[in-house]
């Protein structure tokens, strides 16, 4: 059989030994199993883009792989620590919102607020809880303690507002909800926003971007262009450049789609 | 026996869920296996960049070595997929050159491109092949499946084209091909395009660097000097320093071995 | 039984493939092992925050663990490369202080220089030892290999000058060793310099932070306190910024502690 697999996901980059020191802790606890980074670089702090990075990641784990997330600016605070079995899958992480798409998604089959101390590390750092707290919980999670070990069940979770697109009578106004690392523009209009067959009309900044395309080189190099992207929503892009670069945008700002 | 190896190389980076994205896939057809990430950091679709890279790492690792790169400015355009066999380890990639200097290294025993949809996710993204196509190739491929299933073979792979060192009456004329984490030179100058035992002067920008070193420090701090390189390259450095910095150089620039 | 477990960590980055040089090596060695990266972020050429990561994280490690390390300024040069066995694990690096840390907390078991080329590559590049020597050994060190087989036993090895924080009548005169990722300038004073029950005054800058907290959030958002960090010692602090842009701080300055 194979061993368990745990991933890690947070905002601590590798400079420090901060993501060292939880895989460390993990393996102490359960050697047999495998630990695969998804990434240390979700900016500092930012819980939305910690849950934005989990929803595009977790889909397509197996069942029972243990996801550990962790950005945490209220790390030591009242705020609880949760392990969350949704979609066949558990996610330890701080009840901060950064579960947010992923209970939306999949029902939560169960969760628990962390409470019991055999779980964690003997001596709990209250700037520290991803290596006192999160990892080991986490790596008994994937030698087989059951959820109800860990502490009571909470119904309601922490949830972040996500800005949802406005339908109109005209269309859909929508936002850049992330720019990824070739500056592409994801917005937060779904593929099924969009009536399909429908002509539409995409508009960025003073920028009127034509039908969607289907992909980058759709659209003459260093031209702009709408497409769905692979997660499913609409995108800004050039094709061979950065659409970041292009029309200046940061997050926040408005996309529009033109239909009929 | 050890679980099949996978080893991931793409310009992906990890601030965004792509990477995330094909280990979850391939773990989730084949979870006993290892999955390593080589780099997600090649500059973004520089795909002589990730030829470069493939050309200095996949020589040491053991037959039977599954990679996946991805360097893909071309997804979802007619370019072909590639399972490719050569060394007695296979590449999964698109068809853009990027397993350029891996087969002239090693003969390809057998190159398939990939057409069979058993071996795909069932929906296609047209802009994220990694995840859809290559990543459960790979999977597929790490369990056993034989070359042959993936499709039909294909002899010419597109090539990139290399700048080549020229041999003159005086020495070699070559540029320098990459600059890495260190600062240091790269050139296509090869070891063996220098005879041994000749006295040679290196010559880059104005400045003539004198005989060939052994490492770094056999300058004086601060000091230029000329060596050949882990890979077998002659290479410009700066000791305890960046020669990119000292010479103001960039990819492309050229660099002349004066020999005799 | 679990794979041996291997670790990485290095100042060579991913854009260059020296890294993927490295675990191709060790798995050709011996497949049936795990090799995890902790950090391949360690500043070019700075053995200090090398030396200071490895303290922040191989204590958390489960015995037996081999961990590799390269920070080697001196790569080709007479320095030796060493195993050492301490606290029940093993680290393989250059004999150039990074080890400075490890071999305070935890006593030498034993340290060997690494001179048998039976456990190295049968051609050693004078700049990449990282590849061909410590990669191997650490390989060979995994798969079972007695710690006397690499060489002749060494008792003094090469230690950093480390900046010890000075007990003055009012109290306690450290500086800033280190500045992590989220702008926390964590010093030399350990939670021990610091008497217990003990009103203190902390004082960075032109600064007075009054007592210490006990967790990022005990401040207003945007101003600065000083606490003890998950590695147990002092550390300054902004409430979700940076500590570092706040003071304009940078490694070596002052921070006083005035107790009473």
């Amino acid at each position: 059989m194979a061993a368990p697999l745990v991933t890690l996901t947070t905002d601590f980059g590798v400079r420090d030994p901060y993501v060292a020191a939880m895989k460390g802790v993990i393996y102490a606890i359960q050697p047999h199993l495998t630990i695969t980074d998804l990434s240390h670089d979700i900016p500092p702090r930012d819980i939305m883009e910690g849950a934005l990075f989990l929803a595009g990641a977790l889909p397509f784990f197996p069942d029972r792989t243990v996801h550990v997330a962790v950005v945490d600016p209220g790390v030591g605070t009242p705020r609880h620590g949760l392990v969350i079995q949704a979609g066949g899958q558990y996610l330890v992480c701080p009840d901060n919102g950064i579960a947010t798409f992923f209970v939306r998604r999949y029902p939560i089959q169960d969760a628990r607020i962390i409470e019991n101390p055999r779980f964690m590390r003997g001596e709990i750092s209250p700037t520290f809880h991803g290596r006192d707290v999160f990892a080991p919980v986490a790596a008994h999670l994937a030698r087989g303690v059951p959820l109800s070990e860990f502490g009571s069940r909470i119904a309601d979770l922490v949830e972040l507002p996500v800005p949802v697109p406005i339908m109109t009578p005209g269309g859909i106004e929508g936002e850049v909800v992330h720019i990824d690392r070739f500056g592409n523009l994801i917005t937060n209009i779904a593929r099924d926003d969009i009536p399909k067959e429908a002509a539409c009309i995409v508009q960025a900044g003073a920028m009127r971007l034509g039908n969607l395309r289907r992909t980058y080189a759709d659209a003459p190099p260093g031209e702009p262009l709408a497409l769905i992207g692979g997660a499913g929503f609409l995108e800004v892009a050039v094709n061979g450049g950065s659409a970041r670069e292009f029309f200046q945008f940061d997050r926040g700002q408005p996309v529009v789609v033109e239909i009929g």
